[in-house]
């Protein structure tokens, strides 16, 4: 049995990601496979590089790629920069915050946290205050959460934790090439992201980003593998890190000029990601933001007029996915049905304390656009009407064009 | 700086791997994305399941990807298999022997091995005896072992494990979809893979297939995140498992029909291993296992018609890869060099003990194919005499037919 040929649906995938991806990125991934070290291939690997450090707003030279989704990046970061004994401080106002704790929880860390009820985001001086409390070795937070489509300010963050001794780490995975990451200017030590959100790639490569000061002291836990240990490459004398895949200081070593082998670069997705980079800049960051901006505010005016509540603190919203509480009475998976079969639009659902409660409409990436956040708003008005809630005729539409051109 | 547009030189790619992609599985990936799940997400991720069932050689129903590269997959295998204080009996006769011991190390495992010097496979009667003498709680072997191109016999090994009341891994990375994988027959419980091999796909993707028991194993680790925690889905009652991303009862969980949120599948490498399941099955196993015994023992014939000698153990040769010695006086990276810049084709170098000893060459997937075989040797003989090593005029291309016809 080989079932079918590959053969999606043409299926508009306004939900929280992944999102449709830039029909440029896909095409660049249908190129043809390069040896792990062939020049070409390494040369490809310096030019991410260079490609992803106005992504991530940094002159760092540790900006690279995780071979697996956006949580393996997470994870390899914390694993690799937390060592055993360090207390991390974790700032939490989602689902993704939770995250955070629970790979530091299996790694074994002693774990403080900040916590802001979902639909709301951490005040710094709550932030500062905390650090002040626990003397944190680490701090760690999520930037747009799309748990509660919040994102949490961060300016002034490196300051305070370097004030303290601290490292910080940042995960942006829904944020990355759609809001600003100013990692420089916020002074974090690391960041990653993803491809399948701002960036309009598929999910399975991660972009991530290392200051200098955390990846010396990464290397200082450097191990490297007996099969392949080399004259010129020394361990470090720090704690080895607790996993191979996700060891920092290898992968480094690995998209360094060492060139010390540890995976096999997953070429396609290397493409993909050197793509979604060149498409993001080619556009320019800041029209790429304004853009994103302008889609946030189309849905959130849309939902307004159309008389339905939208989830969360104004302003502090993401610009690129929104929370809209279902009306009472109506079947929330009843409306996202409906959308899939009628429209062919994917609308989101929901995690834990939201279950049930809001759909999340993103427009992000490659569907950040204008005629995909109206054609939603007006599919989801038939829908609506359909499954028994009234709203005013052409509002929604009306309201989303009038807020997008401005 | 945007640099240019992606565009690969053509090459072929003759070393271990990665392998030039069969073309229907660079095609299948630019397919537009689905929703994570969306209805026809998870019927894709069903069909994956099913095709790769007889690929592994068995009727697990854990039969799925991992989002990563090949050693993601081993990571997941025995982070997750391998509980606090078990110890592991690790089959060693190269490299990735070391690499599962590296992995083991930083999980934390006690450790004993049997090791076969590198050109050698280890006797069943060795493994028998060490199971005996050390009464592990986990047997983990590498089945081709690409460092020293030996392929390690495996058939009885899961009867003596069972029989110990131990569980067993098998890293088959570089034969899957190559050599005959008889999970059911070999009665192990863990094997994995992945495409970049004889499957010959991209990187970024491991298949990985779970026994009933091991999975059982692994269920009562479960612990679910926070975040997403699910009435319907209970804790174990074992050790946590020490990895987020690579916790297999979260990531069968997610495969399942529970559908737990966990990474978000990357869905234009499921596509590619679909791909890559779908040509290796079109064509047959048998007739793809023969196509690749055929490459081996070309490759084989060729280099001792042109009076170069074979490295490891005739009797336990991978078909997919094979070692050969570099003549005394020949510069081995010369010959590299001269192979990729006069005729775009790629040879393999080597690790550790062999490093600088043996190029190897391999023959696997798009690429196990007499053409590309003949031609790679052709060129090798224009390029040692160029490096001054004599070799009779067309001896090796004459050679490397006859041994694929006959």
């Amino acid at each position: 049995m080989l079932f079918g040929e590959i053969d999606p649906p043409q299926r508009l995938l306004m939900g929280p990601g992944p999102v449709n991806a830039h029909p440029r990125v896909l095409r660049a991934m249908s190129a043809d496979l390069l040896g792990q070290f062939d020049p070409e291939m390494t040369g490809y690997m310096e030019q991410v590089m260079a490609l992803y450090r106005p992504v991530f707003g940094t002159d760092n030279r540790w900006t690279f790629l995780i071979d697996g989704t956006a949580r393996a990046a997470i994870e390899a970061s914390l694993v690799s920069l937390v060592e055993p004994g360090d207390t991390v401080l974790v700032i939490d106002f989602g689902r993704f915050g939770l995250l955070l704790k629970e790979i530091l929880q299996r790694i074994g860390a002693p774990i403080v946290s900040v916590e802001a009820p979902w639909g709301q985001v951490m005040p710094m001086e709550a932030i500062a205050a905390a650090i002040e409390r626990h003397g944190p070795r680490v701090v760690a937070s999520v930037h747009g959460d799309t748990s509660t489509t919040m994102a949490q300010p961060l300016a002034g963050l490196g300051d305070l934790c370097r004030r303290a001794g601290a490292y910080s780490y940042v995960d942006a995975t829904a944020t990355l090439g759609g809001m600003a990451i100013d990692t420089d200017a916020w002074g974090v030590d690391i960041v990653t992201g993803g491809l399948q959100k701002c960036l309009g790639g598929p999910s399975g490569s991660a972009p991530i980003t290392v200051s200098d000061r955390a990846a010396e002291r990464i290397f200082a836990r450097r191990h490297v593998e007996q099969g392949i240990r080399r004259a010129d490459i020394a361990d470090g004398r720090g704690p080895r890190i607790a996993s191979n895949y996700f060891d920092l200081a290898m992968v480094m070593d690995y998209w360094s000029e060492k060139r010390l082998n540890h995976h096999t670069e997953a070429t396609t997705m290397l493409y993909g990601a050197r793509e979604c980079a060149r498409v993001a800049l080619g556009e320019g960051l800041p029209a790429r933001f304004e853009r994103h901006a302008r889609a946030g505010a189309s849905v959130t005016a849309a939902a307004r007029a159309m008389g339905l509540r939208v989830f969360g603190d104004d302003a502090h919203r993401m610009t690129n996915v929104t929370a809209i509480h279902i009306p009472e009475g109506v079947d929330g998976e009843a409306v996202r049905r409906r959308m899939r079969e009628d429209f062919e639009i994917e609308i989101g659902t929901a995690f834990g304390p939201l279950a049930g409660k809001v759909w999340r409409i993103g427009a992000m990436g490659y569907n950040a656009m204008k005629h995909k956040v109206a054609l939603t708003i007006g599919a989801l008005e038939a829908v609506l009407r359909a499954e028994g809630y009234a709203t005013p005729p052409g509002a929604g539409v009306d309201a989303a064009l009038a807020a997008w051109n401005g």
